[in-house]
C-alpha cells in the first residue's frame, strides 16, 4: 500500500520518526503509529456495512490527509472516492490518483475557483458543494475559462449551524441555478448533521438525526416536483451513518473518524449503551510518547505536548493502562500521574489523542505498526493543505 | 534575511499561498502573515532592553521554528543563539547556520542522544538540560563515542512542576558528576518559571518570580562554595524577563512570544496595568482568513478552523474590529457574529491565534507583508520537528 515512498538517504529523526524493519522501541518519539491490523478490520468493516446497505461509501479524506489510507479505503472497504474540505486537500488526492472527489465546503476565492475548475480536467469528477446564488455563477463563468466541467452539491444546514441553506425554497433555486449553468451539473445534496456526531446518547443523537433527515427528504419531493431529482444525497459520519443508511433519502455516507477513532468519539455510546471504541470500533490511531523526566516522585513527563495533538476536544487517555493518567498538556510536554511510581525513563506509551482530524495534521508521517515492528511508513499528504 | 528560497515552478497554492509581489487580497487563505515592520520593531526592542541590561538574548525558536526569524533576531537584535526543545529542531537551526543552540530540556531516548553528540561536531555549541545522574552517563557515553563534547545545564524547577530539580543538594550532585564526566562541560543553570508567565496582573507574576529568583540565589551559592560556579543562568519569557534582568542572578533571557506575540500573552497587564499588546509589543503575526459563507443573518463563516490553529489557551480575536467577533471554531471553519451583516463574500480578517507556538507549528510558511503587499515568504523550517 506504500506510495513508493523512498527511504534511501532519509536519516531517522531528522527526516522521518522511524524506517521500516525497526522496533517500535527505536522509533523517535512523539510520532503517530498506525495499528495496521486494527485499522484494516476497521476499514473493511464499515465497507461491508456499506455494501450490505447498498450505500456509497466517500471517505471523508480531511481526517487523515493520507492518499495511502484512502487507497487502503478503496481497496479493502469498497469507497468510492473521497471528500474533503479543501481545495488543495483535493489537488492531493487527484495527483494520487483518487478519481472522484468531493469538496463538501464552499469554494469562493476567485484564485481557488480556478484551481478548482483546472482540476477538474485531470481525469477527475470534482463535486463542490453551494450555498449561494452568486456562487453558482462564479464556478459556471471558471468551467467556461477552463473547458471543464464541475459538478454541485446544494448543500443543507440540517443542524450544523455553520454553512447551508435552511429553506425548501433556496434548495430548489440553488438546483435550478446550478441546472441552467453552462459548464456545471446538479449532482445532489450535500446534508451532514455535524452537530449532533458528538452526543454520548444514540436516542439523542437519533432525534437530531430524525428532524435532519425530514428536512432532507422535504427538499427531496421539493426538486423531485421541479423535475431536478438528485443522483446522490450525501453525509453522514461515525456517530450517525446507521441512521443516514436506515432513512430511505440518504444513498451516500461520508464517515471519516471510524478509520482510526480518538477519545471524543469514543466515548459516544452506541444502541445497547456500550463506548464504540469497546465494540463498534477498535483505536487504530495512536501518540507514542516516551518518559523523558521523572524528577518527581508520583509524577511523570513524557514528550507528547500541543505540538503532537490537538487538545480542542480534551486530553488524551493512554491506551491499555489504568495504573497511569495524562492530566496536563503543555507545548512539548504531557504530565502523567504515576502514583505508584511504576513508570521508566524511555517507557514507551500509547496516547489516544482527543480528536484525530487536527491531530494527524500536526504530523509528516503515519509509522503502520504491525507485530511489534514497523511495516511502512505513510506521508499525512495533505498535511497542512489548509487553502 | 530569505534563506535563499527559490519560488520557480513553486505553484501557488499547491505549494505556497502566495508569492512575492502579490496584493494581500490574492493569498490564498487560511495563512499565517507576519507584518514585518511590527515584527522588526519587536525585534529591535527586546535587543535593546537586553544590551541596556546586560543581558544575552537566546530568542526561543520553539515559538517561531523559523531559521529566518532567528536570524533577524540576531541581525537586529543581538540575538547570541537560540533554544529549542526536541533535538530535531536543534538539528534544523544548526544546519541553518546557528551557533550556539540550547535544547532547553531532557534528553534521554539512545538515538536522540547519539544525535546530539553528532550535532555537536558541526562547529555549534550545544547544551542540553539534565535533571537525572543517570543522563549525565548516558550523556557522557554518547560524547565519548563520538569523540564530541556537549555543555550541560542543570535544570532547577521553580515553579513549572515539570521537568528539573528541586532540592539544592540534587542541583549541586548533578553540576558535580557533569563536571566530572568526560565529554561534558558544565555550563550553567536553567531555571524558566513557566507557570507564571500568562498571570494576568504583574505583581502577581512578580510574587511568584521572587520565589524563583530566591530559589535560584541559594543554588548559585551552594555551587559557588564547591567550586563550581556557573557561566549561564538562563530563563525568563515574555511575562517575565524584567524580572530576570534586574534578579542579579540570571544572565540570559530565553525570550520568544514576544516577536509574534498572541491573544494569550497579549492579556496579560504590565505595571501600568496595561494589556502588553497595547504598548509593550505589537502584534506581528496574524492568522489571514477568508469569509467563505454568509448564508445565515448575523453569522459569517471564514475558512481558519482547528487545522489553522490551536485553541488550547482560547479563541482567536480579530485584529482591529469590534463590529465582528470569532466564537466558534470547527476543523476548518471559524464562525464569525456578524450582528450588523457588515462582512462579504472574499473579505480577509486578521486572527490573532490564541496561542502563537502550537499555531505556527501548523503552518508551513510565513507570509511576510509590509505595505499591503507580499515581500517574502519564509519555511516554518522546524514546523513538526517533534522528535
Amino acid at each position: 500500500m506504500n506510495m513508493e515512498t523512498k527511504f534511501e538517504g532519509m536519516e531517522v529523526g531528522y527526516d522521518v520518526p522511524a524506517l521500516p524493519g525497526m522496533s517500535i522501541d527505536e522509533i523517535q518519539t512523539p510520532c503517530l503509529i498506525l495499528d495496521l491490523d486494527a485499522l484494516e478490520r476497521n476499514i473493511r468493516k464499515m465497507g461491508d456495512y456499506a455494501k450490505a446497505h447498498n450505500m456509497r461509501h466517500r471517505a471523508h479524506g480531511k481526517m487523515h490527509k493520507s492518499v495511502d489510507v484512502l487507497r487502503l479505503q478503496q481497496e479493502l472497504g469498497g469507497a468510492i472516492g473521497v471528500c474533503c474540505q479543501k481545495v488543495s486537500e483535493a489537488e492531493v488526492f487527484v495527483r494520487g490518483g483518487i478519481k472522484d472527489v468531493l469538496v463538501s465546503n464552499q469554494v469562493r476565492d476567485p484564485l481557488k475557483i480556478d484551481r478548482l475548475a483546472r482540476l477538474a480536467k485531470q481525469d477527475a469528477r470534482i463535486i463542490v458543494c453551494v450555498d449561494d446564488l452568486a456562487n453558482v455563477a462564479e464556478l459556471s463563468a471558471a468551467t467556461q475559462k477552463h473547458g471543464a466541467t464541475l459538478e454541485c452539491f446544494v448543500e443543507i444546514d440540517c443542524g450544523a449551524g455553520r454553512c447551508g441553506v435552511t429553506s425548501i425554497s433556496a434548495v430548489v433555486a440553488l438546483a435550478d441555478a446550478v441546472n441552467g449553468a453552462p459548464g456545471l451539473t446538479f449532482a445532489g445534496i450535500q446534508a451532514y448533521q455535524g452537530a449532533m456526531q458528538h452526543i454520548d446518547k444514540y436516542e439523542d443523537r437519533k432525534a437530531k438525526l430524525d428532524i435532519a433527515i425530514a428536512q432532507v427528504k422535504e427538499a427531496i419531493e421539493a426538486l423531485k416536483a421541479e423535475g431536478l431529482e438528485p443522483e446522490l444525497v450525501s453525509g453522514g459520519g461515525t456517530g450517525s451513518y446507521y441512521f443516514e443508511s436506515h432513512s430511505g433519502v440518504y444513498n451516500e455516507l461520508q464517515c471519516g473518524s471510524y478509520a482510526f477513532m480518538d477519545a471524543d468519539y469514543g466515548r459516544i455510546l452506541d444502541k445497547a449503551g456500550t463506548r464504540i471504541d469497546k465494540g463498534e470500533w477498535e483505536n487504530a490511531l495512536f501518540i507514542l510518547t516516551s518518559v523523558m523526566s521523572h524528577a518527581k516522585p508520583g509524577k511523570a513527563v513524557c514528550d507528547a505536548g500541543l505540538k503532537s495533538q490537538s487538545v480542542d476536544s480534551g486530553l488524551p487517555f493512554v491506551y491499555g493502562r489504568d495504573d497511569v493518567k495524562y492530566v496536563k498538556c503543555t507545548d512539548e510536554h504531557g504530565v502523567i500521574e504515576d502514583p505508584n511510581g511504576v513508570l521508566k525513563i524511555n517507557e514507551k506509551l500509547r496516547l489516544v489523542p482527543g480528536h484525530c482530524d487536527p491531530t494527524c495534521n500536526v504530523h509528516d508521517w503515519y509509522v503502520g505498526v504491525r507485530n511489534g515492528k514497523v511495516e511502512t511508513l505513510w506521508p499525512v499528504s495533505a498535511r497542512g493543505k489548509a487553502y
